[in-house]
């Protein structure tokens, strides 16, 4: 597991290890997707929005962006290969990924998952072609996160068996939805269902918005986001209705129903409960969102990591040429641990796909527990991937100095367009709250409402177990941590055993002190019951964050045992190590306050990694080509090939360019 | 030092303390600049370029942007006051800092610094007044950090009297240039001058580049850096010279004179030395750039911290109304350590301005080891509030969430336009460098090449006393670390002694084990000199940041001293103690590794992090008030007070806003 990596390897052999089970949906895009989909630099919202709406209805579908949707409608019922496709199309262009995703994913995927056949009969099939372009209308200005709260009602009335859909103020319009400002007929539409003077929580309506020529249609206002940051090509804006008379059939039924008299009827009789679970099956979003992250994080360090072997810098002693970027240990640790983070999440990304694909595959009833699991996996996952990028995509676009601010080298697109990934799709923070809450009550408690904590402090029993559950390569696992002997100062730190028991050991010990201090909060605090949870909201952070270090450590140890090739295993395994050892590091005072380690190791483990990044120096090229992006997606100036303007450039910097200076 | 803050204080008083000595600057600029200075959100390159240009002509220059030029020429030859301008116009609109910040920065200032009275006579009062535009042409395609590589050439020829300026190859074009895509009529020009066959390394030529009709001039070739990720008033572009002939008095001879014949003199013999002279001049460029990044950060947090009040989230038992987002631990975490660093930083850059102010003043000749220092301190600083500045503004438009992605919140726009200060005006990781290589031979190598480290780790003795002078209130920082008892357990963490005194052990310790590696890699690699520097160049960069972090921290305390306001003092004192106690926590680890205290004690200063955010929650809107930013340069829909919003939207988001529920 740590003998050290050989000579060169055919980026072909990770790439065939990185594109998994989906692969033949990567190739597709790879081969098909010309360098018309491609970004326009320097574009105005305008422009951009015109060409990306155009793009939208050009993409070819079968490639598989809508392939989640049932086989009876015209798509294949394969959820996974929906989710790489978004993957893919975040290499291409992220206004038109995330066009796509409001398109296929979150408004299509709401008439599927929450409407009933008629709804599926008279629609799917024009949403799947793009000829019903819809809006997924839930966000207000004044609720964003704790959607159970939003204000629009909607008000049945038996006498003309019609909702009235209504915005009753200014922060209860709906806001920054993907789709309104331009494109959408149809929206649907999140408001508190109100029958025969009864609330009954939130539920979804599928609206028009807008008549065949594009204007608003009565009684619906619609507004415009303005400029954003990034993703210009997507048209964001407001919605607000005015006492707006809704059908009824165009309540989404599936999980609860108004009859003609206005009697409502669910399958589900808690509100609370009702409503998570409708917002369950939107988890793809979050899924494809943390993917898309990562698929924009791989474009950025691909750039990076070529342009820190093309540019050089400073002489050095001896040499007759200057220096390379990548050479450098100050650049090595700019950009080596960030590469090392983004296999990992890559593996993580995979298990979740797969999880996601056999949980909400069509042919059997969603197992609940399976269901909360692969929610809570999903929502911190997609934390992870989108800081991470956020963080990464940074990092790149200074690395590449004042190249990397230019339009023209990709990277200040890569910057903008992914930002907003920390905070839609759920807010970063919020999501690791329901990651946290999640392993509080061993996801017993009543689904993932994040308004107060409920009882998760006082249930907490048995945690423990629920918590080591693993999806995958448990009993390796398993073996390994068993083989790590007591005392660990003698074994090396890039024993994976070690490194396994580090990262378990730490989410135990975070989550039972967490628990602890809430108990604690919980009989000295009664009289103020915020204090209770907001005292420890740092703590309970930790443990979501360190549950998500540790799933994705498993997921690339299963995914390198699953890998059959000895060199490409080889290398993971370096890689897979300098992750480990990058969480470790990064944490270290938390390691050294609990004495897990000496003070001495913990220098060491600083040491250990500086040996890999020169260790890994040489294959930095290997490990970005393995992503298999095509040359034409990474859209990038400086990597361009002009006719032999790289070579050209080199000969010129070459030291011995200067003029001959007489003696 | 450790009282706790009472009541609310009146910002103004806070105001008074962080306006300074250049008070009346700031208040001329908040008093005269309104929306007609602001930036337009939604323009596109073209637009944003006209609009700023035209207001960089109309900016009044009395107001002190223009101030470091000789009072003879129409300055104020006050150069503190140039530096305070253009951080009051980065509030403005950073575009139209950075446009002039060229103009009369780096052109004017060039001129100014390596011209003589011929080209003051000629050129100073029409650059002042802007009727000439003009670019400083330094950076090239293939050298941006390593500058005294420039490929450019400039040949004299006896024969005609003039130089030939040449571009040899793509890689020597000049890149990146400020104002030489539309407005630039002149250029200072960098480049080898080379006289009787001979180098002489880096000269700067004034040298127009465009007739009046705004044509390139012949052999001139003006492209355009085309679209950025900010920065969109900015006309950065690209100039190529074929064999521009410059006739010989357009040299700026200031620093190296050739004479008609083709002699070349100097006042400084080595030619390194002397280009590092040349740039010394131009540090009044880096103090911009790194007070610029803290004025548009505190612009980030004034709205950030503002939104968190008025913004509510989730409800808590017992409570009526949703919870203000900045009541949360979590957002606590995220806003007040940065509002504290931003705190800290204001103090050390003003005391920046003060030395900077000082040792370029008109009437004495520079004094050459406190210019070192100045030059070291400037990159120093610069690359904290830059970096400071990038993490930061991130961190407010998440606050913010999907209202920190939209352009009308002004926060987008702040992260893009700052996002170029980390690699421009030097690269932040080559300024690190820079300062650690002056740590290193206490300032006393032959300037600041950063090729290779010639001398810097065999030169390093007596460092710690150099290390230790101290520019502002030593004899307290020495009493007060003098007070710290031997066994630093028994010190309260806010002790300020036990934190300066972390401070200091911290960077010398750094330093005396950086100088002990670079001896020990000399004498073990001496066939590999490259391993000597590059094995420790993250230790070396740690040795800078602790210096600037303990400069900070002191600046921070003389600050403190010099305020004679009791609870202005109180306060700013609890900020101290959280920005000390910020990075220490953040560099916890290095600390437990070195016995600088207990794993008990390092938990302990967590919760104490913790019980300082809970203490100045109630004085988070004061701290950004202190800033002072009128309210139209906010510039940010969000905070507007349209008639009654904030009120509308905060009734109706009350929970009994709900419609009744018939039991």
């Amino acid at each position: 597991m740590s003998s050290h990596t050989s000579g060169p390897i055919d980026p072909i052999r990770l790439r065939e290890v990185l594109d998994g089970p989906w692969a033949e949906v990567r190739d597709a895009y790879r081969d098909q997707l010309d360098a018309r989909f491609l970004p326009v630099y320097g574009e105005n919202d305008d422009q951009a929005r015109e060409r990306v709406s155009r793009l939208l209805t050009d993409l070819p579908v079968e490639l598989g962006i809508a392939s989640a949707f049932p086989s009876a409608y015209g798509g294949r019922s394969d959820v996974g290969a929906s989710i790489v496709a978004s993957e893919m199309l975040a290499q291409v262009d992220l206004s038109l990924m995330v066009k796509a995703g409001v398109q296929w994913g979150l408004f299509g995927g709401a008439v599927a998952a929450l409407g009933t056949p008629r709804h599926h009969d008279a629609y799917l099939r024009d949403i799947i072609a793009a000829k019903i372009l819809g809006c997924f209308a839930m966000t207000e200005t004044g609720h964003g996160s704790d959607v159970q709260q939003l204000r629009t009602t909607c008000t049945y009335d038996p006498q003309t068996q019609t909702f009235d859909l209504h915005t009753p103020h200014e922060a209860a319009r709906k806001d920054y939805i993907g789709n309104a400002a331009r494109d959408g007929r149809m929206a649907v539409v999140f408001a508190q269902l109100i029958t025969q003077g009864r609330r009954h929580g939130v539920h979804a309506w599928l609206v028009p918005i807008r008549d065949a020529q594009g204007n608003p249609l009565p009684g619906v206002t619609i507004g415009d986001a303005g400029p954003k940051a990034g993703l210009l090509g997507v048209d964001n804006g407001r919605l607000s209705f005015d006492h707006v008379q809704v059908p009824r059939d165009m309540l989404l039924d599936r999980y609860g129903q108004v009859a003609a008299d206005g009697t409502y009827s669910s399958p589900i009789a808690n509100d609370s409960r009702r409503f998570f679970t409708m917002l369950g099956t939107l988890v793809r979003g979050r899924v494809s969102v943390g993917g898309a992250a990562s698929a924009a994080t791989k474009s950025a360090l691909t750039i990076a990591v070529r342009y820190g072997d093309i540019r050089r810098q400073f002489t050095t002693p001896g040499a007759d040429r200057e220096v390379p970027l990548n050479d450098y240990l100050a650049h090595q640790r700019k950009l080596l641990p960030a590469l090392a983070t983004t296999y990992a999440y890559h593996f993580a990304q995979a298990e979740l796909v797969a999880a996601l694909d056999e949980v909400q595959g069509d042919d059997h009833p969603v197992d609940e527990h399976r269901q909360r699991e692969l929610e809570s996996r999903a929502a911190g996952l997609k934390a992870a991937q989108t800081w991470h990028a956020t963080r990464t995509i940074q990092t790149c676009r200074e690395a590449c100095g004042g190249a990397g601010y230019l339009a023209e080298n990709r990277l200040p697109g890569l910057k903008a367009d992914t930002d907003v990934f920390t905070t839609f799709e759920g807010d970063n923070t919020v999501l690791l709250q329901l990651v946290a809450k999640g392993l509080l009550t061993g996801y017993r408690d009543e689904f993932g409402s994040l308004d107060g904590w409920g009882r998760a402090s006082f249930v907490a029993e048995q945690v423990r177990e629920m918590m080591l559950e693993r999806t995958a390569a448990r009993s390796l696992i398993q073996r390994l941590i068993s083989a790590v002997p007591g005392r660990d100062e003698e074994v090396a730190v890039t024993d994976r055993g070690w490194q396994l028991k580090m990262f378990e050991d730490r989410e135990k010990h975070l989550l039972e002190t967490a628990i602890r201090r809430l108990r604690g909060g919980a009989a000295t605090k009664k009289d103020r019951p915020f204090d209770i949870f907001n005292d420890v909201q740092d703590h309970v952070l930790a443990v979501a964050a360190a549950h998500i270090d540790r799933v994705t450590l498993e997921a690339f140890v299963a995914g390198i045992e699953r890998t059959a090739d000895p060199t490409v295993r080889a290398l993971l395994s370096r890689v897979c190590d300098l992750y480990a050892l990058t969480v470790i590091e990064a944490d270290k005072a938390w390691f050294l306050e609990h004495a897990r380690f000496t003070p001495a190791r913990s220098k060491a483990i600083t040491a250990v990694v500086n040996d890999l990044l020169k260790e890994l120096r040489p294959q930095m090229r290997t490990l970005v080509d393995g992503f298999a992006i095509p040359e034409a997606w990474l859209h990038c100036a400086i990597l361009r090939e002009e006719p032999g303007r790289q070579e050209t450039m080199a000969a010129h910097d070459a030291a011995d360019d200067r003029p001959p200076v007489p003696a």
